[in-house]
């Protein structure tokens, strides 16, 4: 049984959105209004529930209810995409009996497509009637478009006084699976029976995200849609105050972690997932630049897709990355075995010794550029025949 | 018949670096010490004769041949990759008669492989036995990795003094093609008759690559051993000086740009060649980091491949491109039917009327800021299974 935080129940029903009888339109619901938190895509088209969410938030820092549908991105819709996302929650809210106003809403789906209203004014009233009766898995099927498993993971956060259970953070997600064109968004909501301010909850959330879903690569794309939720009911009892903020940060981040390797594991036509970690940088930032130029690199994702130690490739894109650093004192390692050193191959057969890690599913990239203490990592997926086919044959 | 500039002669031949009968080495030699120019890499781990020809043109602004082989990048290969290259171009210069520090060396290959001496003691006196034998294609056949095909352009300088007949303009180059791993190699050489001061060639050399190769997108990935080389033997006796520089430049380009269109056309897997042209920028830079953010997108390259006038997928790369614009100005256009216009998609069958367009090999997508006057241009290759298949398949 997945652990529910106190306070919260779910709702997931079919609404047509996607033209087949999947799931497609699930709403988390909080027992009274709670502190909330989003963080948001930078892409400079944001969709229209990106720009209503962000309005939201600017002014009350709580909600009641997130709203999630797949199957229509509201993306790139103009001033009708806006008013379909006001309208929408209207009529969810009238359905739910709670404020227009504190409903947050999220869209997945194809881009510039206006939402079905139709079917938006079918599905309220039905959505209602389900509350309470839909579990936390059918919440994460109902956000998923192409993902190939529901996304779901759990921590609990110990240390805080008032509470006689557990106190516990409960994520979901879905990836950046594509089958109908434009699909490539990022989801998440993470909830909690903690109680804690929004303003620590908004600080703990962009922590986790920044430690998480900032650090995965699948193709480098950055989603019109994509965006992360909190919400703390403070059902628990127990008081999540800022002396508290570590223990609470730690459950954040294990659960958004734990979701966004799933993303990369689940990412179109993904066989591997890759840790690109990169040390001795000259500071953070620059440790930041090579370890994306790798984990974007076709010719190193195709590599790995190929099962191929192809250090040359890793070199190269460190080459172009942008970042500082000498030449002849790079080392780049692969599951733990030196390949390049001090501007030199290494001998010797380590290529054969890596045959077995590179077989795995967890494949480890290990660069040290021998110029500082900056460091950093991402998680990237490999780019195989799956990628081409979901993005390329499945056309509008 | 391809016309040759004046003063130049080709050599052409299999080493046996490919371990084929396959041509690997090739020269083009100038019967005079020639004004010479090159473009190197950007990438932070130049190859062993990037650093040696950067060394040489730095001091002597003249050479009388460029030696390229295939088969071996001789790159990452640290202190011995340069005695290497060093002796290769010792070998060479014994056999060919010339000294060895004016001959220019350019290699692609596998990276981290050192040389095969022993073959290059072989290849020498057999090269110089074929100088003048071999013909212009022998010699962009000798420069191949796996281009599909030889890629070779020409020009006419017109309105120089002091010439009677044309004034020629010949340009070779090899594309962004791997099977072995770690091939990604562009390379080039320009050949005119005319005579040329070494400053201006260098400078009509770096404005036409910065016209051409620098605006193709293959896949983002810069190696290790891109060079385009020039030389100007002046044996036609006609003078470009400064005052011609337009006429110069003009026919270098053409070539350039020829070349460039052909490794985009023969780019790994590729089925179509896209010009992406930004207008409407703040300033040339932000029109610039749109082309590429669109022109690297892998889910733009795989809709393209797909024949998918997913304009959704562009509209996203604009939006992370971090260009500044007002969203409500940006319109997006392929094949000169409108997509997205301020803001708003374009109602109507454009998709529908986009279908002939999109089953071409030369598709265009044009994408106006309006933000200001700031434009940019460059040309990708789709992303298709014959990409995944001969980066990942063919494993070392």
């Amino acid at each position: 049984m997945i652990p529910i935080p106190k306070g919260f129940s779910f709702g997931a029903m079919s609404a047509g959105f996607k033209n087949s009888l999947k799931y497609d339109l699930g709403v988390v619901l909080c027992e009274t209004e709670a502190p909330a938190a989003g963080v948001f895509t930078q892409n400079a088209f944001p969709a229209a529930p990106v720009q209503v969410a962000r309005d939201m938030l600017a002014g009350r820092k709580t909600a009641r209810a997130v709203c999630i549908n797949s199957g229509q991105a509201n993306a790139a819709t103009g001033d009708r995409g806006m008013v379909d996302c006001r309208l929408s929650l209207e009529m969810l809210g009238d359905a739910l009996g709670i404020p227009e106003e504190s409903i947050l809403p999220a869209s997945t789906g194809v881009i510039g497509v206006p939402m079905d209203m139709a079917k938006w004014r079918d599905a309220a009233p039905e959505l209602a009637g389900r509350m309470g009766k839909s579990s936390p898995m059918d919440f994460a099927r109902a956000i998923m478009t192409t993902d190939a498993f529901p996304k779901v993971a759990w921590a609990n956060i110990s240390g805080l006084p008032g509470s006689e259970g557990p106190v516990r953070v409960l994520g979901f997600a879905k990836g950046a699976g594509m089958i109908c064109p434009n699909m490539a968004t990022m989801l998440s909501v993470v909830l909690t029976d903690a109680e804690v301010e929004p303003a620590l909850l908004r600080e703990v959330l962009a922590e986790s995200v920044s430690l998480s879903f900032n650090r995965i690569i699948v193709d480098g794309d950055t989603s019109t849609n994509d965006t992360v939720y909190a919400m703390a009911s403070g059902a628990s009892g127990a008081k999540a105050g800022r002396e508290h903020k570590d223990a609470l940060s730690e459950a954040f981040a294990d659960v958004c972690q734990a979701l966004a390797y799933m993303i990369v594991e689940d990412g179109e036509g993904a066989t591997k997932v890759v840790r690109i970690a990169v040390t001795g940088a000259r500071d953070n930032g620059d440790a930041e630049k090579v370890a994306r130029a790798v984990g974007k690199s076709p010719l190193v994702k195709t590599a790995l897709f190929g099962k191929d130690p192809n250090w040359g490739r890793i070199l190269g894109a460190v080459g172009y990355s942008g970042a500082a650093f000498d030449p002849d004192h790079v080392t780049i390692s692969m599951g733990k075995i030196p390949l390049f050193r001090n501007g030199h191959p290494v001998e010797g057969e380590s290529k054969q010794l890596l045959a077995p890690h590179m077989r795995r599913q967890d494949i480890e990239i290990n660069i040290d550029l021998g110029a500082g203490g900056g460091h950093y990592e991402v998680l990237a997926s490999d780019l195989g025949h799956g990628y081409v086919r979901i993005n390329a044959e499945y056309t509008s």
